[in-house]
């Protein structure tokens, strides 16, 4: 598609710098900009990419656009503003409405006529498929699921019995919300009793859930993801577990059972939290980190301790290790070495 | 369904304090009783919410029976009591008999005519289905593979060919069982050459997989998971690993290679667990651990360190930081920080 | 498959010393080793076992032929001559060209008469699948896929739309390739902006992907997996991220997007790659590293610090323990205990 600098200006209501009738049909990043594309700077560490750019126009703030040998976008917030254009030019396919013939509709279901339901997917008997939404193929959508208007199951989705799926939500293939939680009763004579899992999942408007993230259902109650949410691929949700809205969490980080996160949350990657805390609103948690205490003050945390001890603390060991080599004399005992690379616990 | 409970208590073999006629339809939790539900009392520290209590009954141990405000039914064990009355109130939904018109089954797979089959699944040559056993939607079940009596595949289940299940299991949506393992030899002239993944997958008696899980088929010989072993979501299971009967696994904790875990151990979520190790009998693994040497003694690790030791060692850490602290002044040299949040390692 | 000991030494061009009418017909691991199966020596610590093998012949370097009481074939690489011998005996099954008539293939998709296309499989308009691929049951081929020769999906495989697979590939199942990386823009009023995710993945020839494996589409521009790179289960591939040929990466790694690792890596199980990163060729990375700098020279790395440090570290870490814990008197001041394990971070 193409569209010119002045209809982008226009659609988007930013100020232009430069010719309005250029066309761009493109986007590129501003390190490999390309004739006939849009790029944007959004931090100012790439400013020196600028004067090199083949880009036909840069998104960026009214700061840098003297330095801008091309046409200029202005915004105060290029990424959002960018976004917003790439939107325009790569335009979401929406498939037909209607339901295709090799899906397996239960009865009793109620697929809205604006809907789409892809190829051999599977619709439980007693759920709701609003308008606009739609079911990619091979979908499974369990006994009395409800799914939002616009709401889009990518391709290979699991949604278990009853859970219930808002508005205009993106959910990536591999995704499973509402398998049983992990729940047993040690038994008197050895080996574990099911406890069962009887609680749902409530997800909100406007969350995505990436490739393979699992979301359990809850063990006597829901688990809710509230609205605005954004969890990355092969996250792990507990039951029971909130998060508040408009938290993001990256990609394979666990949240054990019971769990609160609070609104406008940033949890990095690969992170371990524990069960039955609570995660304040506007906490920023870095990657890697384990989690096994409450936070109850707003800040960045590293393995749950605030960013400035974490800082510290990094500086303290480098003295010590400092120190520590200096006296440190060749033959003394060592720990054996738990992490020698080896065929089968680290590459084949 | 309704119960009284008088029916639960005759059910269970419980003494029930209260009135036998009343009625109970659900479960909530003691935090947030609600009318008409039966709760349970498992943990002392919980004890304190007893008084105020809204539920019909509250399970619970003999000593605490005298603060209870409502009905009690006593448990020495009120979990596991409380699982039992659960599995009464909300039954699992049993399928009928019978194999889905839309289902796949290859010449030469024996269903037995009291197994479900369910829409668009695939039942593999000469597979055996036994009696009670529900393979859910889209369910994709290999050659030769055979499935225990009662044991359950919830949807989008894959078993690739010669795995065993035994029976009363149940494996939750997008977990992969007898996938390749990871093995390849480096090649004179550079890259890997593959090693064939000739060995099998056997699941015994009572196991529970989690979603998005992944057991690897033996490279040679191989991949065991003993009776009774529960496994919750997105856990790794490499090849030729073996899992003792009633070991419970948390969520995320990925197992190397070759690796043999005792019976009734218990080992925490996002552990990291190296290869062609012995973890023996009755070990507890904290969360968040990675274990790079055999354990040969039963007890509490975290990192396999000793957890006694581990409380010693972060006692420690807290009097050197504190010390330290006292003595840092401003401007020494810092480790550049590893763990600044940024847009892409920690969130979007 | 019954083959004798002389036609495997000519077929392999290995010395043979034994009789070559003696026939095998499997495999077997040398600390189990059964007759009639041909087993390798590849680690010297396993010589020991030499002397009770039961196989019929060993696979060995010349250096040990006079301790093995059986046949031995001769390879200066035991491993990779094994996995072309069980290659050899246990023939990979190639389904007969063709599509099931349960697949549905959307119009303008081009397979190639020798291809197959398993049981309920959807391939995508414009999609092209090449001579002697095969695509198992229960995958999803998106729009304007290609899949190259010889490759195969196991089963329940999704490409996105517009990924390019090479040649004589193997991707397990679960795994997704081509889902929206994780991009959004903080909003002015509150609430994330999702950026557009609009390039796509390019997989070279003779890589292999792991069961439930993820790999993001590019945000701009394409992410990049080379020839002959092989990825574990349950890895993490974030968008943008390029990993160069022959790399290896085990099983519960994230790569954070925008990450460029080169060539002959070898990357441990469960580490975490920060974003933006470069790790130079020849990079080896112990298990549950935390990696959040880049690597500009070959070597052994555990969380990015080189391997004879962290061996250095650990050794001073003991000798701190070893003082402390002497200096260290009953009732000092304890920092609470996170780790204590409990029903649900930890284990059910």
């Amino acid at each position: 598609m193409v569209v010119t600098l002045g209809e982008l200006a226009a659609r988007l209501g930013l100020a232009l710098l430069g010719d309005p009738a250029v066309g761009v049909e493109g986007v590129s990043t501003l390190a490999e900009s390309r004739p006939g594309t849009v790029t944007f700077l959004a931090e100012s560490r790439h400013r020196r990419l600028l004067a090199e750019t083949r880009a036909a126009v840069v998104v960026l703030q009214e700061r840098f656009a003297a330095e801008c040998p091309v046409a200029a976008l202005i915004s105060p917030n290029p990424r959002a503003a960018y976004a917003r254009i790439a939107a325009l030019l790569y335009p979401q396919h929406q498939p037909a409405p209607g339901t295709h013939p090799s899906a397996v509709v239960e009865p009793g279901a109620r697929i809205d006529p604006a809907a789409h339901v892809g190829a051999l997917s599977v619709i439980g008997a007693g759920s709701s498929i609003a308008a606009g939404a739609v079911i990619g193929p091979h979908c499974v959508v369990g006994e009395g699921v409800s799914v939002g208007a616009g709401t889009r199951l990518v391709a290979r989705v699991t949604l278990g019995s009853g859970v219930q799926v808002g508005a205009r939500c993106i959910v990536h293939p591999g995704a499973v919300v509402g398998a049983d939680g992990f729940g047993f009763a040690p038994q008197a004579g050895g080996g574990w009793l099911k406890v069962p899992q009887v609680g749902g999942v409530r997800i909100g408007d406007d969350v995505e859930i990436g490739a393979n993230t699992t979301v359990d259902r809850g063990a006597i109650g829901d688990t809710v993801i509230e609205d605005g949410v954004k969890l990355d691929n092969q996250i792990q949700v507990g039951h029971n577990v909130r998060i508040g809205s408009n938290t993001a969490v990256a990609g394979c980080t666990g949240i054990s059972g019971s769990t609160v996160i609070g609104e406008r949350c940033q949890i990095g990657g690969a992170c371990a939290i524990g069960g039955h805390l609570d995660i304040c609103s506007d906490t920023i948690i870095t990657g890697f980190s384990m989690i096994s205490h409450s936070i109850t003050r707003p800040g960045v945390y590293s393995s749950g301790i605030p960013f400035e001890d974490a800082r510290t603390w990094r500086r303290l060991v480098a003295r010590f290790k400092r120190s520590a080599k200096a006296a440190d004399a060749p033959g003394g005992p060592e720990e054996s070495g738990p992490d020698e690379p080896g065929p089968d616990n680290q590459a084949p």
